[in-house]
This record gives structure tokens, sequence and C-alpha cells, in this order.
């Protein structure tokens, strides 16, 4: 695959690219969608929380009337695996600015039963409907140059246990927060990459909710090296992003019993805050 | 009613007090439950969206196998009202730590159908289970003394709107997050007060669900005067609260597009991060 930097020119495009393919879901009946789930997403043998994510997202933008996710929220009860899945949704409540949608992705245990994997409530509107207004606060997180980034092409496995997920992401890590990979972890709840679509796809609001979960855990810089399964993630769509590179700066603040909750926010090139998540997560105290 | 401070010794205790004659279920049937919605919880003429979450929280505590919310996302689909109502919960999944349930709160029409109210989704465990191990960075916001700080008795009004939760709630509010108060928003999305039961009644997991979102939005700080509803709201309970007063910090970053987020973290008197939780709302900007 060739090498494409955050930075280069788009190749794929919205509605065609890896990501749009393979979170293609298809209507079974009314509210009822079928997909075949990628192995190009999984790290290690799961397959990516937030991918999985986007493929919901996806499905209930078909069922609901509103298109654009303004937040989800997703509950994940058992690990996901490359092949068939259904989607289930179910349209809660309808307004003129804001629908409610839930839906539940199932697999198929060894019987042919339903096994349910993950179960979401989201509320849908349209991104481009909203004001110009902005009364932020928040400051993009500082940053080093994508040249002074580090991905999984550009050393001996500087992101450990890379999986199949890796080929399809650009992701340049802040070195800054990559001592974990050098053995050295840094001791702090950070995480910050530089974050685009491996094909050059721009980001959209579907998209933001595979960004939010894509980079390495910050409990690795926290000195813990086991896998650390996601509880519950929440995002929050701001804006819809612009073309060009995302930041995404993930912080942990409190680890303790064994879980822990990570903070992402996304900006966009044009520096404005398009998503804004939280997960909880357990960890394995080392 | 007696001015009941912060500070002072408990009086009402948990499982006899305000909050839990006013939060208590009725099992109909299996997962269903009644419930009275109190006209004590409203704040104008709505029904505060964190009493409604305890409320719900209780139910799935009930219907699940594990007692504590560990998280919980509710969806706020139409505006509650004191009276009657009912909460049909579904357990999700059941597992050795966790159990993931979900309830919906439902009032009724002129014609006696139900109208949903609120949907959740929420996984609980054991809080008592967890390790002790802490790995925290984060420090408690800085808290002027109680006696520093102003409550609904200290002044003429200087909780605008004020209501009937006012009564049940012994609040202090930080003096510099209480500019708006006098006609003097600080413009920055702060608000921060010491928070306990009128009646004394020590915190517990459920009453962190309320803690969260009983404070004056932190819109008013930011020169809004308007209603900001609650579109969305997750909270994570990390640890069982100590007795004593909890301090509440809640901040707004990004005020954009007629939304924002309120972060919230919770402190007890340990000086632990007992909860945290974010919301989307709606805001009018003026």
């Amino acid at each position: 695959m060739a090498q494409v930097s955050v930075s280069s020119a788009a190749q794929a495009v919205i509605g065609d690219s890896e990501f749009d393919r393979d979170t293609t879901v298809t209507r079974r009946e009314p509210g009822v969608y079928d997909i075949d789930l990628s192995a190009g997403w999984t790290i290690i043998n799961a397959v990516n929380g937030g991918y999985l994510l986007a493929v919901l997202g996806r499905a209930l933008g078909d069922a609901l009337p509103h298109s654009d996710p303004f937040t989800i929220s997703a509950h994940y009860l058992t690990a996901s695996h490359p092949g068939p899945a259904v989607i289930r949704t179910d349209v809660v409540r309808t307004g003129r600015t804001l629908s409610t949608g839930q839906a539940s992705l199932f697999q198929y245990d060894d019987e042919g039963a339903e096994v349910e994997r993950i179960r979401v409530l989201a509320s849908y509107g349209d991104l481009d409907a909203l004001p110009d207004d902005v009364r932020t606060s928040a400051k993009p997180p500082h940053f080093p140059p994508v040249e002074q980034c580090f991905g999984a092409q550009d050393g001996p496995s500087p992101v450990q246990g890379s999986s199949a997920i890796t080929e399809r992401l650009d992701l340049k890590l802040d070195p800054t927060t990559l001592g974990w990979a050098l053995g050295s972890p840094s001791g702090k709840g950070e995480m910050r990459a530089w974050f685009g679509l491996a094909d050059g796809r721009d980001a959209d609001p579907l998209s933001l909710l595979l960004a939010v979960d894509a980079l390495p855990p910050t409990a690795f810089e926290m000195g813990l090296k086991g896998w650390v399964p996601t509880v519950e993630l929440t995002v929050h769509v701001r804006c819809r992003p612009a073309p060009g590179p995302l930041r995404v700066s993930i912080t942990t603040r409190n680890l303790a019993g064994g879980f822990l909750e990570e903070d992402a926010e996304v900006w966009d090139s044009a520096d404005r805050l398009v998503a804004q998540s939280r997960q909880l997560a357990r960890a394995k105290l080392s």
C-alpha cells in the first residue's frame, strides 16, 4: 500500500473510499440492516470500537429523518468479530431539529442465534442547519508538525500489536506521547496524533466516530500493557469537519479501581473543535 | 424549613430522606415500575433532569443483578412534569462484574397514552468490589471554604428563577462563579458549588446522578439568560462517596452552533473524584 501522508492531497473521496465501503449497510427491511464487518478494521483480533460505532451510526442515519449524529452513546456488550452482522434500529422520537434513535448490532453464535454486541442511543440533527455562532474558550492542544510525528511505517513496530487497522489509518503520533513504544512511557495519560484515512478520504461526521477511538490507549503511556476494553463511549459531533487532516488529543485523568476514562477531542484543519468524546474503559492494573 | 449547612452534622440518613422517598419506585410487574414524580424537584415548572436520572437509576438498580451505576447515558426526549410515571426496564446483558440495562420513563397524555420522556442505557456493577488502586492525576478544583460561598438563603434571590428544588438542596455557590446572579457574568463557562441535600442525607451513587445536574447552567456565567435543556447526559460513577459535603465543578469549553457541553466533576470529602459527567445541551444564543 502506498504511504499516504496526512498532509498529502486527497485521493479517495467521501462516499467512495475504504471507510465508506466497509461501513456500507444493506437494508433488509425497514429499520433492519445487514453488514459484513470488515477484517480491515481489527486491532489484534477484535473489531475496532470506533469502526463499529460508525457502522451503527450509518444505519441510524438511514433510519432517522436527520442524517448527522449529534450525540451517540454506545455500550459495548461482547466482542465483535469480522463477518456478518445485523443491525436493528428503533426510532424513539422524531422532532423538527433533532431525532432520537436506538440501534443494536448482533452477530451469530454457533447455532445461528443472535448475540448482541453493542447497543446505542443517539440523537441526530442537521449540522449544516446550525447557526455560525461560536463562543468557544477551547484551544487546540499543542501539536508538533506532522513531519515530526511518527506513524506505523516510521520504524520497527512503533505501534505494538500492529493490526489491520493500522493500514487503513494514517496516524502520526506526537513523539511526546510515544514513550510507551520505546519502553519508557511518560506516566501521563495523554495520547495525541494527526489522524487521516490511509486512502486520503476526508473526514465527515461518520468518520469522526472512528477517529475518537483509533489511537493507542492512553493506558500505554501510563505504563499499563494489557488491553483496555471499552465499556461505554459517548461522542458529541459539534461541527462538520473541514477537509484536511484532523488532530486527535486523548486525555485520562482518573485511573482508579480498575477503570479509566478517555476524553478525546478532535480538531479540524480550520482549528475548530469538531468532536468531543468520553469513554469508560477497563484497565488491568499491573 | 431549617437551614442546614453542608458542613453541619447529618440529620436524615441514606434510605430515609426526602431524596429516598421521592425516588421510590414501586414494582408493578417484573421490570416495570410506577413512580409519582415529586413536585419538590422542579426548576421553574420542569422536573430536574438529575432527579429524573436518579429515579431511572433506582429502577435499574432493582432490575439488574448489580446495584451501582457505573456509567449511565440518558437521552431527554420530552419535558417531564410532576405526577404519575411508569418506568419500563430491559435487561440487556448480565455479566459477572457488569450488567447492562435499558430503561424508559413514560408519562401520559390527555387520552392516557404513554409518552416517552427519557431513555437511558446503563452499565451497573459493585463499587465496593473494585480494587483500591488509584493512579489519578486529577486534582480537586480550587474551592473557597463553604463559609465564603453563597446559597439561596444568603440574599435576595441570588439564584434566579428559584424553584422547589432549591429547598431540597444545600447548594453553596463559589462567589467567583456567581457574577450572573449580580448582573455581571464572568464570561467563563464555569460553575462551582458545595453540594448537599437539605435534610443532611449523605451522598451515595444515586444522589451523584442528581448532583451532576443540580447547579445553575454554566451558560448563565457566559451571559446567556434562557433555559438550557439537556439533550444527552452521561454520568460515570467512579467511587462510592464518603460522608460529608460534595464539591461539584462544571465547565463548558465549547459553545457553538447553539449547543454546548457541560462537563461536571464531583469530589467527595476524602478528596476523591467520585463522579464525572458530560452533557450536551441546547443554548439560545442572545
